[in-house]
């Protein structure tokens, strides 16, 4: 095992209408911004619960953050902040919301020249204003983590950041939200969980048997529960497990002491800024290709998750490692997510070459759990996800 | 599952040599009460590496804390606290010790008649005094949840406190440690971090996936590297394995949202009280006729555990359950410990009838998940424990 340290300070408070909880969380005399997406906590009824809870809290309200949260609109609420002299931030939403929530919790205390400095100068975040979260989408993980990504469509660039100072302070995880999320977006959860799973967890052996066993323990738990949320979300049960399983899946936990990959989703993320794809959907189209190019490198471990995962017992190392993939590959298409490039786009010629030139643009540190995948492996993998 | 609230803030720094880390957690202004127990810290090295790590620092100390840590040893630290004005407290040693340091966290900022409210009244401490610990013996988990146990000689008694202020502000986990543990501690190590687990497993299934993998990974791990810890405590990979899994084992995780059961450990304390002997040794002495004697309401949880942990897939829920108990049992015997009382003492007449009426003397609540059992049913149990 690696030498590592941990930390993990949010308060979550899961289960069936806890909502109404967010007023003994907020203090009383917070000036509050309250941030959501599209609107549709409107329709759900979520909207009604968060204002019921903070009836005597003051709020000031700013919605329309988008999936893949916009610095342009980010920086309108940042506005909103400094104007109204806010002092805690709430996001109602999923983990665009919440990743855009964390952006301004480190912008509104950031006496730079301009918060962009924060992303492109890799500005890790010691203290942020505080903010809470309600999670209306289990998918990303960002409740309990200190980790976000913000895409400015001015670049086409989609950019990470984080730090110690931007855990919410506690975040309420109600699975009867999931109720009156569309098919599409359960897909995308299930898919985005278990991909954070593979990305800290199909790398080499190690011997780090208590992490790999529970990185197992979320892959099997979403496989077995993913036929039930997506076809009927009010299976409290399997919602309740569905969005557990999503929250631990990137809170830090299991990425402890072991190597970690994340060059699915370094690439996938060029996908989504270059076509929109949703950002699920960009990690089924690249983890495949990924693992096959690399299949030298991961199959022990592809071999053993294979094993433990999907109960492949027969067969030499090469042959389960490379059943891990096509069961892995069937898992996506199953829940509905196409694993190939030419499924979402016919103008996909040139996109291999040109994301590769964009990590060689922005200065190669190499990908992978060994930072020695090239720009021409990553122009390979594309290609082969096409 | 059911609804919970999730809080862990505590800081791990785990691996090699990381105790020499400590200067990097302690503020440069603290006056810190080091905290030891018996002075084998003195003999493997440990006591040196805290010293030149806070050679910095203003330190005053104070040894001697025992097994089952003993009220009134802990009251003459706390009046070293007092009278040296200290700010930080350090817990460098095992479950003891550091249980030890989150009562005087407590005691210390207490503002009541008598230390000893905290315990009988069951008092929540909100915010104790800052603490870090150096763990020395993988065991207990104390170092990285808030909940003590201290014991009163005086009294024979033994009383659980805790509260969200006594989790330790960092601990530091250096699995190297473990070299200069005997056997015997190391046995009582494993020991009681799989009885924690079982504790919080061993119950009835509600249909938490994900907990009970979790539960089940650790269980397996500590089966796996069991044998290796005993036999070569100088094999890192197993130190590190064990280490983290004692942890995991008792931070609060895998308790989350699923029945637990704690009768083992509220009976294994009164055998320590009565008897002196260690507490993991009570638990393996109390667990398997606990199970025996609850069979038919744990008998599914049992056989679930039986065919994932043990691998037992033949016979009826019946026949894997009862197998799952002596599977346990002859766990904790290849560990050296026994699990009889009557391997410990040959004065136990009389016992059971004596917990059984400790127990209605306190106050009656009612033991295990549905807190259903009685005093007649505690005084069966360790009957067959005889």
């Amino acid at each position: 095992m690696n030498n590592f340290e941990f930390k993990n300070p949010t308060k979550v408070i899961f289960g069936k209408d806890t909502i109404a909880k967010l007023s003994e969380e907020i203090p009383a005399d917070a000036k509050v911004l309250l941030l959501y997406g599209g609107g549709s906590i409107k329709k759900n009824g979520i909207y009604d619960q968060v204002k019921t809870a903070l009836s005597n809290v003051n709020v000031t309200e700013f919605g329309g953050i988008p999936a893949n949260p916009e610095y342009a609109v980010l920086m309108e609420a940042l506005k909103v902040i400094k104007d109204k002299e806010i002092t805690y931030l709430l996001a109602v939403g999923g983990g665009s919301v919440i990743d855009g929530t964390k952006f301004l919790s480190a912008a509104a205390l950031y006496d730079g020249d301009t918060p962009w400095d924060i992303l492109t100068q890799n500005i890790k975040t010691e203290k942020g204003m505080p903010f809470g979260t309600v999670l209306t989408l289990p998918a990303t993980g960002s409740e309990m983590n200190s980790g976000s990504v913000i895409t400015r469509k001015e670049t086409q660039e989609k950019l990470a950041m984080g730090g110690p100072g931007l855990f919410p302070v506690f975040s309420i995880l109600d699975p009867q939200v999931i109720t009156s999320i569309p098919e599409r977006q359960l897909a995308n959860g299930l898919t985005d969980a278990f991909t954070h799973v593979l990305e800290q967890y199909m790398t080499y052996p190690i011997g780090a048997r208590l992490q790999d066993r529970f990185a197992e323990s979320i892959l099997q738990t979403l496989i077995e529960v993913a036929p039930n949320v997506i076809k009927d979300p009010t299976d409290y049960k399997a919602a309740a497990d569905f969005m557990w399983s999503c929250t631990m899946a990137l809170n830090g936990l299991i990425q402890k002491g072991v190597p970690t990959d994340w060059a699915v989703h370094a690439i996938g993320h060029e996908l989504t800024a270059m076509f929109g794809i949703d950002h699920a959907r960009t990690l089924a189209v690249i983890a495949p290709s990924h693992y096959k190019f690399n299949f030298e490198a991961k199959k022990e471990k592809l071999a053993q998750y294979a094993e433990r995962v999907w109960n492949v017992t027969e067969g030499s190392i090469d042959d389960k490692a490379y059943a891990a993939i096509e069961k892995t590959e069937a898992f996506f298409k199953e829940l509905g997510i196409d694993t190939k490039l030419s499924d979402y786009t016919g103008d996909y010629e040139g996109t291999a070459e040109k994301i590769s030139k964009r990590f060689t643009d922005r200065g190669w540190e190499g990908l992978g759990e060994h930072q020695s995948l090239t720009p021409d492996n990553v122009e390979k993998i594309v290609k082969m996800a096409y």
